[in-house]
């Protein structure tokens, strides 16, 4: 039996991979329409400030290693035009076609500069591949641009524009709506303007982008021009090969990674998944949720039976040293959701005072019908990972506020105070609710 | 109505504040038989190793702001001897007696020195107290001893161990049992012995102490002897008025924090609680736990109606920068309890090699007839304390590996890998299960 994957990276490989220790003896190929695969696309921001030297550090695994230690053939510059259901074959660039009897559509998503005039000249680029940002530290180093402009105040944006200004550039992040990191949140929007400022990055909300000029973007002066907006999945190939997606946009799958056209699995960027909370679809794509979907969609590939329950949205990014993290619902979506949500936000130390311990603010967002607790934000220099990660094994054990305050937490002064600062937000919400 | 609380620590007073949230006009006094109330007890080695500079960091309120802040009267020196409940009344030390209608007993442990000869000689101090902290520091500074020995290897034990240790002096530890940190787990044991070795502390177990000489124990020379062991809950008052204990010897509760006596509750370090993945009362005496159970105790005897659901047996200790943190069982505690367990064992990155990860050891432990998580630790420099907070809130909500592999953890590169270690670990042990 063959299966064919399109898209190496993380959710395409992590299908392959997993195919292959369901079954050693199925036949794998990955196509990859670009130059290299199995790179952790995450770190890009990090090669572009310079504390990833090399590009290659990024890189996990190569074709050699998949076809060696895997028996997996991986091709790169193999870009499928076309998928064939009923032959079961898709076609590529080349004219070859390639037989499956079982494909993994794991196509990933992109940075849509359509609608944006200008995004082609040779001072605009985008963060989404090794190559964009091989292009944009090659462009820095020999240019020597001043000022910079991001467009987009998602996670890619602020860590391009947290990278940038650690290269010595003055920037200015431009948000079309009104809240920055794609969620509905003004206290968190307010909190990271804080951080930014802090650290001389502007930030500007409400401001839509129509082109970008060589010397400026909406009136702000630039030498460099970052597109990190309008990220779209990747869903063509699968349309037009009658694949159905769904009220996102992205590819519609049941719990077990399937499409509508039976043996046609998707994974990753290009699929939107259960969201938890809500019981309804989304589309956040992460890498995260690229592996795991990636490594469900291939274990059923190979004929295994395994079930990807969802996500709850749990997202953290760092600007200038400082974590951003969020799960489940803000009180705004949650409202918009159809929730009755109640809110509770604390500030507290992330340790004792002497072990310096620093702020921390943490947000938890409880449903007033059920007292389930559906959402919750930590920010803070330390601990944010760890504590959002405990909201968000709450957010999937549909945990009441109450269950949540009595939770039996680690606790020694050279890590936490006696009171877990979730322990008091919790506290406190349970006032209010 | 009069709500007497015995003891001014942790549980007492959580008790006190959170009855008068509850009812301004309850008369609360609270008698301690010490000379402060109101510290952090867990801070009490930070202050031997001379991180904390003065014993009163550690006080966090004094009697005087919980009479003008409160309205709590809280006495010191007020040792209380006998407990009527016929008559609804202690008998303090003094003499004198004070009513009540509702009691709460927060009466914490101690060091129990009994069978060990020579424990009353100048060069052996124990860490219970903020007396006994201020005792072993002065001696430190005035006497300059250069070789301890600590007896027990529990959470004080080889935290006063690192303590004289950065003070310059040679340490022996002496563990009774075959294990430290009170867990019968051979591979935390040999994780914790390594740390020590590496800061050349020496551990020796099944070393039990019957003597402590004038200038060694059990063979070990040394001019300090600091007893970490024979913790006890402080029952003896409650009993001879009648108060049942359980089988681990402290205080019988229901889940209201009540004894079998109406309208007498006891929280802290001398009650029992129950453990959620057993389902059986046990004795972890912890600061977090005693400040749950004293808000609890508090909260219904001014008449409310608050539950304690139990702990897991979250801890954390940190050994020379490295967190030790354990939840739940271990494989060998699950097997005594009556479980089939299996668990697996990993070794990860805390967090990308790009941003310097640190090395974690992550081991699970499921139940092999349910599926169910019932317990883990996770050793390393960073992310300890979070990663077991995410395996505690699991077994709050009894979940099984197969969903908590799914967790939707947070990622980002300067916080954490793609994998975390935990769902690393949560993937082998679906293999072995």
């Amino acid at each position: 039996m063959a299966l064919v994957v399109i898209g190496g990276v993380a959710a395409g490989l992590s299908a392959a991979a997993r195919a292959r220790r369901a079954d050693p003896r199925l036949d794998i190929v990955v196509l990859e329409k670009g130059p290299v695969v199995s790179y952790g696309a995450c770190g890009l921001p990090y090669f572009v400030e310079g504390r990833v030297r090399q590009a290659e550090e990024l890189i996990v695994h190569t074709p050699e290693y998949f076809r060696k230690e895997r028996n997996i053939e991986v091709r790169t510059g193999a870009r499928v035009v076309s998928i064939s259901h009923p032959r079961r074959e898709v076609r590529l660039e080349s004219g070859e076609s390639v037989r499956y009897e079982r494909l993994v559509i794991a196509t990933g998503a992109r940075c849509d500069r359509i609608g944006v005039a200008g995004a082609d000249r040779p001072h605009v680029f985008t963060l989404h591949t090794l190559e964009d940002a091989g292009r944009l530290r090659a462009f820095i180093r020999d240019k020597h641009p001043r000022r910079a402009v991001v467009i987009g105040g998602g996670y890619i944006g602020v860590e391009a524009a947290d990278a940038l200004r650690r290269n010595g550039l003055a920037v200015t992040v431009l948000e079309r709506s009104a809240n920055v990191l794609l969620r509905h949140d003004p206290r968190l929007t307010a909190a990271v303007r804080k951080q930014l400022e802090k650290h001389r990055v502007e930030l500007r909300c409400e401001v839509t982008v129509h082109a970008i000029e060589p010397d400026r973007v909406a009136d702000v002066p630039c030498d460099l021009a970052l597109i990190a907006c309008g990220f779209r999945p990747n869903v063509e190939l699968a349309v037009e090969a009658g694949i159905e997606t769904g009220a996102t946009g992205a590819i519609r799958t049941d719990d077990r990674m399937e499409t509508n056209l039976r043996g046609v699995y998707a994974a990753g960027d290009c699929a939107e998944v259960n969201h938890l909370v809500t019981g309804r679809p989304a589309y956040i794509p992460l890498g995260t949720t690229a592996n795991k979907t990636g490594r469900v969609a291939g274990a059923n590939a190979a004929g295994g039976r395994e079930r990807f329950p969802g996500i709850v949205g749990t997202t953290i990014v760092g600007i200038f040293g400082m974590g951003f993290a969020v799960t489940g619902l803000s009180e705004e979506q949650a409202r918009r959701e159809g929730f009755s949500p109640v809110a509770a936000r604390i500030d507290a130390h992330a340790r004792p005072r002497y072990f310096q311990g620093t702020d921390t603010t943490v947000e938890l967002v409880a449903d007033r019908s059920t007292g389930r607790l559906i959402g919750g934000s930590v920010i803070g220099e330390e601990g944010a990972a760890g504590r959002i990660d405990v909201v968000a094994a709450a957010l999937h054990a549909r945990m009441r506020v109450e269950e949540f305050a009595q939770l039996d937490l680690a606790y020694s002064p050279p890590f936490t105070p006696v009171w877990d600062p979730l322990l008091i937000a919790a506290q406190q919400l349970l006032k209010e609710l």
